[in-house]
């Protein structure tokens, strides 16, 4: 019924995360009653987004230099290095700011269901930058792919002698305890911590 | 923190409709882990789609051609016209498959309170159209600016003795009574009918 090339664009909207087919449809439409300018400038930064952004050579996130600002910044700690799954995850911690040492960023998880193995991920590239490093923190996603992922690594390092820690995993702050599952709840009381 | 050009598609994102910051980031995240082919190619849908996407010069609707493919039907019954708000209810009325007449859609609703008038929706087009039209069938949202809007039109049509009539407003079919609000209910008593 719709001319087709909103039917294109419903397709291609309906591809993204978060997005089914009925906001895919209210997305197009909302894009036909804005003025062309603004769809055109819409359509630049896509394509402007996708060339100019790469991943940093040493930490992997996202950024639009060779090396990212973090990386690249005198403040940072450089002995310590924060593994996260992605570049989101970066800024997730950063908006903490308690955080002042380096990243790394694999791009995925480890996965041997879906065929990806550590060479699809970018471990290697962490093992490649632990010069001078004392620490690694693993921030991987607390899953089944995460847990694999966070035991491979840190077995890893651990026979080159760098301490490895991983992030708290417990009861999310300003919730109920009777709302937490009883997964979070046991590794609650397991990494209980002395007051 | 992310590179201006992430941050620069994220707030674009974020001014469509039903999505907020953290979907659009989401979305962004998406895209430059994606091919750049493809999203050049959705840059290009949606440019394409904006430049060749206009309204129909009869009944309003998007259509990439100068007639709809509705209005340029032979099979389609011109003496009914049926007036919504936007191209989206001629889609959503049209899957029915209960309906043979044609179209008229308005772009909007009449709203005093933000300056919107008969002259910013399509009804001049509308009056400009009733040659052989026995019927006009408002089907516009039912709250508070529809309401007004279908007053306006339906007295305007009155004068020019037309039959006007509106789709009926009452329980939606396959929920419970009790979930029903009272204005609901209240026009499904109202607009009752004989078994």
């Amino acid at each position: 019924m719709a001319p087709d090339a909103i039917d294109q664009v419903v397709e291609l909207f309906a591809t993204l995360p978060t997005i089914g087919r009925k906001t895919a449809r209210r997305l197009a439409f909302h894009l036909l009653r804005q003025p062309p300018e603004f769809v055109e400038q819409f359509a630049a930064s896509l394509v402007s987004m996708r060339t100019a952004v790469r991943e940093c050579t040493q930490c992997c996130t996202f950024t639009d230099r060779d090396v990212c600002a973090i990386c690249a910044s005198p403040k940072r700690d450089r002995s310590t290095i924060c593994v996260v799954e992605h570049p989101s995850d970066v800024m997730a911690i950063e908006r903490t700011h308690e955080y002042r040492g380096l990243y790394h960023v694999l791009h995925g998880t480890l996965s041997p269901l879906d065929n990806i193995g550590p060479d699809d991920v970018r471990i290697r590239e962490l093992l490649g930058r632990l010069d001078g490093v004392n620490e690694v923190i693993l921030a991987i996603n607390p899953n089944v792919e995460g847990e694999v992922t966070t035991l491979y690594i840190a077995r890893q390092l651990q026979t080159l002698g760098i301490r490895v820690t991983r992030i708290a995993r417990g009861v999310p702050v300003g919730t109920d305890l009777e709302f937490a599952d009883d997964a979070t709840l046991a590794k609650a009381i397991e990494g209980r911590t002395t007051l």
